[in-house]
């Protein structure tokens, strides 16, 4: 233990990041080929929403529908637009080990803050027992510097109990960051911060924030939200860490009903419907066979960000 | 419906491929780096083994663990070793449409003889339904001139029933071979045969031919294993295809130990076992984190190809 520790600082590390660090979407033209052009301008919409970081190459950035070359090549075309005025946490997961290590050392050469990784996984039938999970993040561990975030994702298939997650952030240092995404999640970072204490400066909430308060209430200390109301989620959590919880709660609940529709109603649909509607992006096409939203949903969550005056409508007119 | 139509030819098409297309797997050093000598040696042993075709960079080949950029590197490398000795069939499978398609094509300008593609799946939540699915196998099938085989694994999470698999084979002129190795194969594919018809040349066998002579008894005109008795699986489908069920019979009940012994206790890494014990790699390696055989099992799947004096120990001494 080091004498700097701070509140939310890990012993012997930077302080721990906290606030809002929404996913970019990667977004395509109507041929399915990558907008580059739309990628910058979806980075500097989120940095102008006042974001503490931006994730990029995770499952609502569409990551399983790319080539490992496009990976880099967005990769590299972000981290140049960010050019150092957020932190960027890369998403690296891969089943392989050795694959999954060396694209987050690529990342980290680049410029990125921090790797998110899920358990490693293919299909509906290989999966890793938590030994083989252990050597797996071990091995990843040792071939970077920055700080791995694990994603508790309902993807990856693989249960991560608290206890399980805790012993990674304390056998592993660079394990500092865990989004719990999974259900019942805010009693799972409840425990988790009980059991990995200064072992985990960074208990993140995910999933669109669709558990926002309960998970701060629970003591998570940043959220992985979607990049629809990047803007919003950040204040709320800068207004909870401050001690405004009656505020963020407030806020929080106001936004609700539009984070419950996108949420059960639109995934990751909803960000790219609402940047084309604003103008940030010219096309909401998902690769094939991910799919369109249903009209009627589109119109859906247009309305329901029209209602409150959303940021994304407004920042590109 | 052409004249030269013939027991296993599709209308307008050539005649149907029928044997064994074991998959090849892939060789690495102890350091996990792909052993492409090693890779060579596995498909001259193969061919000697007098297989009817090759499959590559299927789940057998720890396709799951390779980067796109090694699957291409492995393609080119084996379908310039085989030479057109024999036809090679190459699994494309990727979530994306538009990358399976493309990987479709790559494979056929290569030499491919045709591909092999699982219904798209990404991790434990990620499913495409039937429409989609349709969609899906027009596309790629829109983007090349060679045969498509569906491969209907437990891994891709999606059940694809007989009379969907039949209705893609009638839609789709491309889908000539289904090679079915989900559970109770023999009645799945007795039901899809008498659906399909002529539409579906191809009906498969797969799964280290565990449940090959009732799947041969059904009207399997192929099986797809590993590669760990390619020889011995040729012969019995090209007996029963002969009419020499007995004979076929008793050849795979002789082996079937054998074989029930890889297929419930080693998976992928019985063939890489045996091929390191006879010579054929170095290295039994298999990447991290799908991890090693247990070494009671290794020797075990050895006794059982010693006490068989199987090929795979003979053939590089």
């Amino acid at each position: 233990m080091c004498a700097q520790t701070t509140a939310t600082g890990s012993a012997g590390h930077a302080p721990a990041l906290t606030g809002v660090f929404p996913i970019a979407p990667t977004p395509f033209h109507d041929d399915e080929s990558i907008d580059l052009d739309g990628q910058d301008r979806v980075i500097d919409y989120l940095i102008d929403a006042g974001v503490d970081g931006i994730c990029i190459l995770a499952n609502y950035a569409e990551q399983f529908a790319l080539t490992d070359e496009e990976r880099e090549q967005l990769q590299r075309r972000i981290l140049r637009r960010v050019d150092g005025r957020v932190p960027v946490i890369v998403t690296t997961s891969h089943y392989g080990t050795a694959i999954a290590a060396e694209r987050s050392r690529r990342a980290q050469d680049e410029g990125a803050a921090m790797v998110m990784i899920m358990p490693p996984y293919h299909g509906a039938t290989l999966r890793v027992g938590e030994g083989g999970l252990v050597d797996y993040f071990h091995a990843i561990a040792s071939a970077i510097d920055i700080p791995i975030m694990i994603q508790d994702a309902p993807m990856s298939g693989t249960p991560l109990s608290a206890a399980f997650l805790a012993r990674l952030a304390q056998e592993i240092p660079h394990v500092q960051y865990v989004k719990v995404e999974s259900a019942n999640a805010a009693a799972k970072l409840r425990q988790l911060i009980a059991l990995a204490g200064e072992n985990l400066p960074g208990p993140f909430d995910g999933e669109e924030s669709i558990t926002l308060i309960p998970d701060l209430e629970a003591g998570a200390t940043g959220t992985m939200p979607s990049a629809a109301i990047p803007d919003v989620l950040g204040g709320i959590v800068r207004d909870w860490l401050a001690g405004e919880h009656d505020r963020a709660t407030e806020t929080w609940e106001y936004w609700l009903p539009m984070i419950h529709y996108e949420n059960r109603q639109c995934n990751l649909r909803a960000t790219k419907v609402l940047m084309k509607e604003g103008g940030i992006i010219a096309s909401d096409r998902c690769r094939a066979p991910f799919g369109q939203l249903d009209p009627h949903l589109a119109a859906g969550i247009v309305a329901h960000a029209r209602r409150r005056d959303a940021l994304i409508l407004r920042w590109a007119r």
